[in-house]
């Protein structure tokens, strides 16, 4: 449940950036809850979670490109497009995902909106909506609307609404930073919930971002966008992309800064905290995929495009026999060799370099002369790290992934029991 | 080991088939056998195995389409090239993939087809090879040529051929049927082994099947791209495509008919058995998934084309978080409702209908009344079939995989060791 003994957090944390406390209400003026209103079968287990700011923000937003998407992704589109992507709250709820369940899904994540506004006193289109869970179950709309009643948000709820939004998550998975742009000291902060069903494409699990930073709203969309692309993106538990995924980012400008443009002052220590954070965010979901007791980061250089590299990252992380060697600690190579092969990635069988922990496996395209020990040790620790040279090109891309264990099948072969 | 009590090989035999015993020695006129040359560690464990016939045939193959092939994908092609894809033998080990093995690789596949031919009296380019097993490391050409000087084939050896070419499979995999072309009667056999590392794409696994029909090289070629693209192609039992993947149907002619051209008389009965055998051979691959408990059939009607329907159902057979559910004997039809949403077919979700068993779980893309205990009995037996409709067109595919367990795990967490 705790961090390890060196908190990855701070590992990769660029200049700048300081570590702060708070998750979606590290950003002053934004207020977080959750609440326990009996979706969920264990007693007293969070299940919906709200996210308030204090004032209208900017949001961007990039929803799952499943075509059996939840009914929310519809109502949040909806929303985003009359509220010209200025929104206040978002409402959530776990234990149901609110998806395959016809007119009356629709209506019904209508319905929480339209709850939560007048709870609020907000207009409805201001308000934004994600549900977590099984698929093809109504939502119990009596405890939905008990748990709206009664949910409160706290300028110091950011933890209790990572709580709020798990689902098969073992820990509540935030992070935030501070850092000065323009002068002013501005926060930016979030959580995710993963951990099946994680292969997103173009979007992602639920994920929530607050930032008290102006930015203006088509840098907003697009920096998101590239962040996203780069870190949620990238990451692989089972290579099931749910119904679901969505990430928000709320932009509150309460920092007084001169709204962020792409090039101007402050938006590249703006996109490099976002970067951080989106990446943390992302590799603490591969670290706790459903049933992982290992990390995997797969790095690939080399790559005669970016996409080369992004595609055979991803397919290492995807590969359930590599998954398997990862959970035995077996350093078998020739699954790597497989599962480049069959990426679609570009590249040439004689030129192939990997490494695992720092020791080089293959050169050139076949074995090395390495220390069968060294390879093993490399592949004993919680965190296991590959690199792939494709000596193509100087493109490159990082993808997180999980070993595969009895845990993922005990998970998954009852959930719904 | 043995069959289920109901042989599925009768259950879909097509009208004017018969079942007969011999595997790739089913058909007059071929002979096969096996070693054992220490390649692998178990003691006796044949590794070698040897397909002969006795007069020159056309033959028909496909190979895996990955980047990191085998050194003997180049062999067999260049082969191929050079004989007009006439051929007499095909020399097998198992034990070791010759991949990533450099150019001591190709010399290794090419010294194997050498030392054949000259024990069999053949031009070396009459003769190809395949191999099996671990990735990376040097065939041990000592034993592979102790084994060639060994191994004997057979008129009646197709079971012990069988045996040659497996891995990690539990069972041999063999069927052949005899049935009457232009009032002569002739045979169709052959043999297939598995089990990890299988998610072909235009090619399979290794795969020998032969026939004293006389066939038009054109159409041999033709029929056999066809069966292969609705057999192998459609099995999966992980996702991962091998770098060794090879389909071979050897066609003798000693059957005294005339070739077998499209449209023409005969065709159409050999094209249904050689359907009939490779399905067969498909499906049981699958039923032998490493760790595998439960074969999983899924046939999509309703396709709006071809390969919307072959997405579909491939898509259900690839998705770990279903295989699991297999595995638990869990009806949650979300997963597959998930699963068909990120597929990248093209489906309405309010259309969907999703059965299994002959239990109909989803009607118009939302939860039918059903009865759940039929539902979970459906999942309980040692075959699941699902059956989804996509309500979009005429086209349907068929795929075969199976359950995800302890037992994948197990194999290949500890593969190389």
């Amino acid at each position: 449940m705790s961090q390890p003994p060196d908190d990855p957090k701070t590992r990769d944390l660029p200049a700048g950036l300081r570590l702060v406390d708070g998750g979606v209400t590290a950003a002053p003026g934004f207020r977080a809850g959750n609440t326990a209103c009996g979706i969920k079968t264990e007693p007293g287990a969070p299940d919906m979670a709200l996210l308030l700011a204090d004032r209208e923000c900017d949001v961007a937003a990039t929803f799952t490109t499943s075509q059996t998407a939840s009914h929310t992704i519809a109502v949040c589109r909806d929303h985003l497009q009359r509220s010209r992507h200025r929104t206040q709250a978002v409402i959530i709820n776990s234990g149901n995902a609110n998806c395959s369940n016809g007119a009356r899904g629709l209506d019904d994540a209508i319905r929480m909106t339209a709850l939560a506004a007048a709870r609020l006193g907000l207009d409805p289109t201001k308000v934004l909506v994600s549900s977590t869970g099984i698929i093809g179950r109504p939502l119990p709309m009596d405890k939905i609307e008990r748990g709206i009643a009664q949910i409160e948000a706290r300028p110091d709820g950011g933890h209790d609404f990572a709580r709020g939004i798990m689902t098969t998550d073992t820990r509540p998975k935030t992070v935030a930073v501070e850092f000065d742009v323009q002068g002013k000291t501005v926060r930016l902060g979030g959580s995710t919930k993963g951990v099946g069903m994680i292969y997103p494409n173009m979007a992602t699990m639920l994920c929530y971002l607050t930032t008290d930073a102006a930015v203006a709203p088509d840098e907003l969309q697009a920096v998101m966008k590239r962040a996203v692309d780069d870190s949620f993106n990238m990451v692989c538990v089972d290579g099931d992309m749910s119904t679901n995924d969505s990430a928000f980012l709320f932009a509150s400008g309460g920092a007084g800064n001169e709204p962020l443009r792409e090039g101007g002052p402050g938006a590249d220590v703006f996109e490099a905290a976002l970067r951080y954070v989106t990446r943390t965010l992302g590799r603490e979901m591969a670290r706790d995929g459903e049933g992982a007791k290992k990390l995997m980061t797969v790095r690939v250089r080399g790559g005669a495009t970016d996409a080369d590299a992004r595609r055979a990252a991803r397919a290492i992380t995807n590969s359930d026999i590599w998954k398997c060697a990862v959970a035995g600690g077996d350093p078998n190579w020739g699954r790597i060799i497989s599962t480049l092969g069959a990426s679609g990635a570009t590249l040439d069988h004689d030129r192939l370099e990997i490494g695992i922990g720092g020791v080089t496996l293959v050169k050139d395209g076949v074995a090395a002369d390495y220390d069968q020990a060294a390879a093993k040790r490399a592949m004993a620790g919680a965190e296991v790290e590959i690199d792939i040279h494709l000596h193509l090109g100087d493109h490159e891309a990082t993808a997180w992934g999980c070993d595969l264990t009895y845990g993922y099948i005990d998970e998954n072969a009852t959930y719904t029991r």
